[in-house]
């Protein structure tokens, strides 16, 4: 959807809720079992409509009846609830190196697994149906079919246009720019796929596993790359473009004219990236070639690792405290690779963070390492998938189809 | 409003909306008339449920009748639209030495104004019985009364608690800390009270002038000191603790270690607002007391004053462009006194963001100096009351009170 459409449908008189079966479904999925006079008298829809769409949900197997109100004379009425497990969910988190597979109910729980070592760079149709082959394999595998799935849900580590499902510009993933990656897995799976980059579903598996009641949480994934997710509001915010989060290019100033990747200089990325924490260690001496090696010599004790994930984090803390006086977090996460190295990344991003910004916007400011760690992506993707089939928009289709 | 209770409200069930009297007044404040029999098919209402709160609107004067439908057979049903001059409302915007009062419709558009040197430092019950004697006179000489009010809306030139309506620590306003601006206005004239900071106010007034479809904006403004408000599809953002857009305590390289008013050094104020231009300018010999001194210097071709302005914009660019990179709005605007100057504090903004940010989310970019100018605040604050008292939430209570 463009800028403008988007604008124009959230302020169109038509986005006023029109309330059907999806307005019933979520009412009902918070568990609490409601009879049909409770969910006419809520939504203030004729008593008619409400059976009717009840009905409706019912033959979906969305929700099912969960025993019997207390009566105020003659037969006691039934009650509804949601059924998180009458579908399931696929999703993907595809990394430079790796993949790793999730399914899961439609709560986020994750009902089996799967992972495996392989390059983003053997392609989109290599990797998609890999993706696909072993989704369907771990369906069976539980016992569903296609039949079963509400949605599938696929991370991919470069920007991507989540509105298109295409990945755009990627700088590591050669051969995938402007592929239609949701269009390659339907053409498989006939259900919804959506497709979003890595940091936006690790910031949404991380705040649905970690902080769910957190109002605006930054999650910042510092590895071979810099990123940022953002979740405002419970949901993931994009931006005009859908290029927000992206604070690897940010100046700082430690960065001097050191040369970025992206052309410019003094990039947070060009010192404070696990290539550039590797680069620098080897210019020392200490040989690295990568993040993890910059892990495994911290956890070694090496002292000029641990300086450089000390000063990482520092620079890492300077961009993120302009973005707490700017935008006023209640959360932020430190994940990804060089977060693995114990608390000296972040540290350091404690430091610079509780020097330079206000008082009033880190009163209540948590600042925590990942705790749905190498899980987030898989669970986010989940999510993503879970909110936008169960949304009131979409859950009616999804009922209709029924 | 807590965030976790604001969090809780934005997930509970109850936050499925409920059709009622506002979800018709939604749908008809696009102007277009509509019968009744189009509303009850639109919102799945029961005919004699869109009958009745029809009548409710009716008996408010918020809608009226508006022509015949074409008929298909038998008598032509009543069309109904919106009356956007069925109420008024009372804006203020309050600054360090100035105050501007207007009176709007319900579509923003100022009907009457007022304008006074006052100073803030008089204090609150001075200043605020200022407004609501120059607002009744205002209201009195559009011949409308009390009873015409929708709401009052003030804008302050400090931090506001928006959902208690009170000043929190302002720096140049002695006395008002804590103040219940709200309570103190609704003492004197019993309708809604809303209360904010006078940057949120003017970001809200140039969206809704200039750039109405713009997702996402953000109003900076540079003055005696340096703030931001920004628009996130159609609202203000606040962020976890209401302390969204503060950046004028970023720190910015150029600023070393420049003591600021806040305590830290090398912050953005310390560098780029009226007040450290004119320091700085006073130290080269070219005196200046102020934000207005030094746009008069440029005014008459100082070349110092103009290198400081310019200068000041790239400082102020720097920020933005970091901002630019991780949340990606649509439109910056730059107002503020010193943003008077003629196009020398724009052209800095825009020379370090466009060398600064990332392609992706720069290319849709609009960089602009304000067009609502001194009105901003004003409609800004008219706007404010108008959507909330329209919303579906609170326009029940408005129709249920008539």
């Amino acid at each position: 959807m463009t800028e403008d459409a988007l604008t124009a449908s959230l302020r169109s008189p038509a986005a006023a809720a029109v309330p059907g079966a999806g307005t019933l479904l979520r009412l009902l999925r918070d568990g609490r079992p409601r009879t049909r006079s409770e969910l006419a008298s809520v939504t203030g829809l004729a008593r008619s409509t409400v059976t009717q769409r009840v009905d409706a949900l019912l033959a979906s197997g969305l929700i099912g009846p969960a025993g019997e109100a207390v009566s105020t004379g003659g037969r006691p009425p039934t009650t509804f609830s949601f059924r998180p497990d009458a579908r399931v969910v696929l999703a993907a988190d595809l990394g430079a190196t790796h993949a790793r597979l999730a399914l899961t109910d439609m709560s986020g729980t994750v009902l089996a697994e799967d992972r495996a070592d392989i390059d983003i760079a053997l392609g989109p149709e290599h990797v998609l149906d890999w993706v696909v082959d072993h989704g369907l394999a771990l369906l069976a595998s539980a016992g569903r079919g296609t039949g079963d799935l509400l949605g599938v849900g696929v991370g991919l580590p470069g920007p991507v246009q989540h509105s298109t499902g295409r990945a755009v510009n990627p700088p590591i993933m050669p051969g995938w720019d402007g592929f239609d990656v949701s269009g390659h897995v339907r053409g498989r799976i006939d259900r919804p796929v959506l497709v979003d980059n890595d940091v936006n579903i690790m910031a949404v598996g991380e705040h649905h596993v970690a902080w769910p009641t957190a109002s605006h949480l930054l999650f910042v994934k510092v590895a071979t790359g810099i990123g940022c997710g953002i979740v405002s509001e419970g949901s993931v915010y994009r931006g005009a473009q859908g290029a927000a989060g992206d604070m690897g290019h940010i100046h700082v100033p430690s960065g001097a004219d050191r040369p970025c990747r992206c052309g410019n200089t003094g990039c947070l990325e060009a010192v404070a990236s696990g290539h550039a924490l590797a680069e620098a260690l080897t210019a020392e001496g200490v040989p690295a070639s990568g993040a993890r090696d910059v892990v495994e010599l911290s956890r070694n004790g090496s002292v000029p690792a641990l300086r450089a994930l000390r000063q990482a984090g520092r620079d890492v803390g300077e961009v993120l405290a302009a973005s707490v006086n700017m935008f006023n977090p209640s959360v932020i996460v430190v994940g990804g690779a060089l977060a693995m190295a114990g608390d000296h990344l972040l540290a350091g991003v404690r430091e610079v963070i509780y020097q330079r910004s206000l008082p009033l916007a880190t009163e209540n400011l948590s600042i925590a390492s990942s705790k749905a760690g190498e899980s987030a992506g898989v669970i986010g993707a989940a999510v993503m998938v879970i909110e936008h089939c169960l949304s009131p928009e979409h859950a009616e289709s999804l009922v209709m189809g029924a």
